[in-house]
């Protein structure tokens, strides 16, 4: 009997559970929307319920080990409760390893969504076989993960790694959190949505007012197809983004030294749009890429002595691939 | 007999070399010249000289067990060089480990001074009995260090830490290092004398002209007094100083979410004139101090929850005391 664990992906607006055994192979996903509007109590109630849906279906062939849920804020390990998760409103501070747990009738091991990822990508993905590594999760907020040793870098409440507040424009738009010129604010799909309709108000942007009148859910992804067409103001928008994920990653270069950051998150697949401007930044920004002299430029990714800045390659998946392997962890102590 | 370390302090001006026992008393310390415009050679020969001098003193009492050097610039372990110095002229790729040893006769450790500051002050100082924790050194240049699980964080070569190169202006004045806008132009004694030289040349500044001219080595401390006596123009510089502190320090905070920044480095003398400004940047740029309810402040020292901005204790022998307790955990392994 191969062993197997449930993956829990929570986010603002979708809901994810699967069931992935050890070898990183995805057995089955339940995709279910989020509900925001509803209270987390029923949220947690339909997770439970596909958690023993899988549960029940697998446990003739497989072994459940562990159970692992990733999602947005800051978590506190200590209380069981999330913080600071502004794209889950009614969350705040609500006892959610207790009410899961209570509803489950087992134990499960919770994550915020960037540490989530990054574990995902260093078991399978990009960082694959990297102990040490940091993730940028570009989606509707920015978020990012820290692993040191092969271990998430929790700080001391859970609060490290939010990568997404960081100033990259100082004086620059305000952020949800109180900071201004925040990452997030430069280089979220919600930033590059903002960034559009500024330039539709301005009426600097014929060709983005014109498919954002006629496309009723007019978001990132238009934009970005946009400026893969050659359309100027669409271009700048996301030379925006990839300046500003330059600045940022320059500097967690120079803090961290680390041997790759990966940049992930739904945007990620805008990267041809931003990319160039990224490393453009980052080549003058981050000191280890000047110190070391041998340039090693490959498609998509950037690297200099032992310092690689490359796309995620889990996709949406990382999440639930970085939650199965968090639940992995947690049984080997 | 009771065991001790030689500890060796190596900047762009001094050369320090004391004898420090394991219960961190400072035995004795020698400073010399570094002499920076001589070669590498001699002002090791110096630096060794010193040493054995100490060695013979206190063979008769104590047993040597280890010497520690700290230095500027990124130290890379594996070749035993240093790269990034820029205020050890002619230092760059030098064989420095290989050097000591050779002229010694025996063995030693090294590591960038930021990193020995940060071991000092967690050993002895503000940070005592802490694993983790960061200092940012406020000198000739800017540096900083990382402490975590009670060991220094060095990065894939020993680059981790670079506090200074982070830009707090992205498009602000040009650094050295190839980027613009860096922590170390704004929060380091050099740039509090440029920004007074360029008040005075813009005319603006008539005190600080006047104690210019007639002080020949016009420096941080004479822009500082006048700040303190409520010069407005000196004060507007350390406000500059504050601000950029606040901005650097509130993403570190939101990076790390460490329990203890500490400032340290010859400008933290100058703690009152710029602490004010930095604090309240920091109030609203750093997450953990908006999302735990309980402020905590005191003389000198910002805390809410876990997380505390505060002084160095060492002042400038931290270097010193850190080399020592680099010695000493070399021994331990």
């Amino acid at each position: 009997m191969s062993d197997f664990f449930i993956a829990v992906d929570l986010g603002g607006t979708n809901l994810r559970i699967a069931a992935v055994n050890e070898q990183g192979k995805l057995m089955e996903k339940i995709s279910l929307s989020a509900k925001v509007a509803r209270d987390p109590r029923s949220v947690i109630a339909d997770m439970c319920g596909a958690i023993t849906r899988l549960q029940e279906k697998y446990r003739g062939t497989s072994s459940l080990h562990g159970i692992g849920v990733g999602m947005p804020g800051v978590y506190d390990q200590r209380t069981g409760r999330i913080h600071e998760a502004p794209n889950l409103p009614g969350w705040d501070k609500y006892p959610v390893k207790a009410e899961i747990e209570t509803q489950l009738g087992t134990q499960v091991t919770l994550e915020n969504d960037g540490n989530v990822a990054a574990l995902g990508e260093k078991w399978l993905g990009a960082a694959r076989g990297l102990d040490d590594m940091a993730i940028l999760t570009l989606g509707t907020g920015v978020g990012g993960g820290l692993v040191f040793g092969g271990r998430i870098w929790r700080g001391v409440w859970g609060a490290a790694g939010e990568l997404g507040h960081i100033p990259v424009e100082p004086e620059g738009v305000p952020c949800g959190c109180g900071n201004r010129g925040c990452l997030e604010q430069y280089a979220s799909a919600t930033a590059v949505v903002r960034m559009a309709r500024e330039a539709i108000a301005a009426g600097r942007a014929p060709e983005l007012a014109r498919v954002g009148a006629s496309d009723a859910e007019f978001g990132a992804k238009a934009v970005y197809e946009l400026a893969m067409q050659g359309n100027p103001e669409a271009g700048e928008i996301f030379q925006t983004v990839g300046r500003a994920l330059g600045i940022a990653l320059g500097m967690f270069v120079n803090i961290l030294n680390l041997p790759m950051y990966v940049v992930g998150g739904g945007l990620a697949g805008a990267w041809d749009a931003f990319a160039p401007t990224m490393f453009k930044e980052l080549r003058y920004r981050a000191l280890a890429f000047a110190a070391v002299a041998q340039p090693e430029e490959e498609a998509g990714a950037i690297g200099r002595g032992q310092t690689v800045v490359t796309r995620a390659q889990l996709g949406s998946d990382a999440g639930l691939y970085g939650a199965a392997y968090l639940a992995m962890m947690t049984r080997a102590g």
